[in-house]
């Protein structure tokens, strides 16, 4: 039920339908999500969000983390954000990319303790300590 | 500038010099940060609430994530929900545990990037494509 | 699938029909829709919410905003706190008010780019420039 | 007292140096804020980051917003995510672009009215109204 | 729509079967509701997350809150958070534990009014004034 | 380090003195917290906050809650939203109004509780069950 139509393959404007096509090519399928659908509406929001998650989730920085770490971060953040369309997205995504039940169990026991400690410490006003603090 | 003082070695009741103890051997460190200070005034909540971190972040499952992946899934839930002393512990923690530049630089760049599509997804109210769900 | 019932006409409390018949007259439509439905539940709750909301977004202040921005401000709100009623509800009356596909695709690009930073700003602990800063 | 040391023009790196050039190219003025200083650690961060709030916030689309109109966007999403930061710096933007007293007494007033009404209508659970939808 | 499926009685498996018993005892009904299905996937979190909440919610402290105040602390969290389950399930909890329609539309009232506040006192800067801090 | 001045007592306009006039005599207390002094910079703010706050949190309504009961409800919502300065201020309200030590932890540990099973029901994407359904 979203604010926009989702596009369709018959209906993307051709600066859209680059990025439909660059989408496919990238990740082997060809399924475009309705994420990407709902974004065609708006061809520059659309290329230029593809164009950053490509570099951020799909490119590798030398050390930086592996595919499945990304992934599982992209997972916590839209879980604590609650996004219940990014949370299906990524889960599945995760799950694609190997995460194994242990895994996922850690993932959401860490994500579950972060949010009780997180309120905690904010209803506390607990100062930060000098010791975790870098730059002034 | 908690709204609770935090509680000195000195003034600590015994239920919660226990949690000190242990906190102390777990990690091999005399050093108390000021969470933990702040909860001792409640000494129940701090007994279960350390508990619960430990089982959670020191425990290890068989086939779970390594420490550092949940220090690093524990930071990002943090700057999600903008907890600024979690930030801070928490980068702290996760560099002890040897988060290199290229992974730090890494996970922000997915924390921001998780954000943004988060807020456009909801944004936009797109319907989770039936390909998602796995339970009805 | 709300917590209370939706409050249709036949049913509605006297004190609830009085700002159902304000709304009709303010918006010029008969339409009620659903969130002052379930508000009926409790009249003075609706009363009061009504009242501010007609304040708030049909008054005009000497040199304020006029009623197109106001909505695009509730809206990038509402799309902030992930409300997936008050999205859909404000994108309608942005929309009735005129936002053009043009504008709506500003609002969604700074929305987006809002939420990137501001996690990257929480979630490096940014100091505020004393620059600014105005009160103390 | 951020995570990360902030940058220095002395210590800033090559890649970070052409930014921050941009920056004050951009803006015209001296002055780089922290928020890019913290960012200046992972150059290739920072200049995505810029990238795209240059695109987003300085270009104009043809019928789009102008300039003040976006800067209050961001202004009131970062009201609504808390981000403390975000808030003072583009509180600062926003006066700088002209905002007037009356302009941002409105945008208070309508951050305020969205915050209580988004909790309300999550609060119980409203459904939609079908008028309200627009793709499925 | 969920992202695991929701486990019914026939496929538990024996360690989240004793804790579907202990929801049942502690009770005083058969019914079993989504959250413990989903959960009930990785039977340690489901374990855990029970025996806190029951700590938390049933059992009782010397000179505490009494159930049903605690009810509606979780529920205005719950509703300031944004998740749509908990809303529902923890109304109909406090349903259960006699909240009534004037205490209900309190509750809704005061979360209104906070959320507004909230948002206005961080979008406002505002400093704790000296008056309120206890720790330092 | 507000975005606007606190206005003294020796600098409120008339529109925002009346106002400070009714918190004293309302509270029986000379004392203006910083809130109620960065509002007054906008009087129309000011009065429609404080009197909605008053209707709130100072009246009572047949049936409804008591003073401290709602006090601790405006605490947990603020501490949910993160908001420092809310935290700070209500909880010494909270205080002020007779709430005990235990009853402050028990109000903590619902409030880590609900913020552990709202992440872990939104990361679940859990379906609400048909039972804790009202409306449609």
């Amino acid at each position: 039920m979203a604010t926009v139509p989702l596009v369709s393959d018959a209906e993307v404007p051709p600066e859209a339908a680059a990025v439909f096509a660059d989408i496919r090519a990238t990740r082997g399928t060809d399924f475009i999500n309705n994420f990407w659908r709902a974004l065609a509406n708006d061809p520059p929001l659309l290329a230029a969000t593809w164009a950053r998650l490509k570099t951020v989730m799909v490119e590798r920085r030398e050390g930086g983390l592996d595919p499945l770490d990304k992934e599982m971060l992209y997972l916590a953040v839209s879980m604590a954000n609650g996004c219940d369309y990014c949370i299906h997205s990524h889960t599945a995504a995760a799950r694609a990319k190997g995460m194994s039940d242990a895994q996922y169990g850690d993932l959401l026991a860490v994500v579950g303790m972060a949010s009780q400690t997180n309120a905690l410490a904010q209803g506390l006003g607990v100062p930060v300590d000098r010791a975790f603090i870098v730059g002034d």
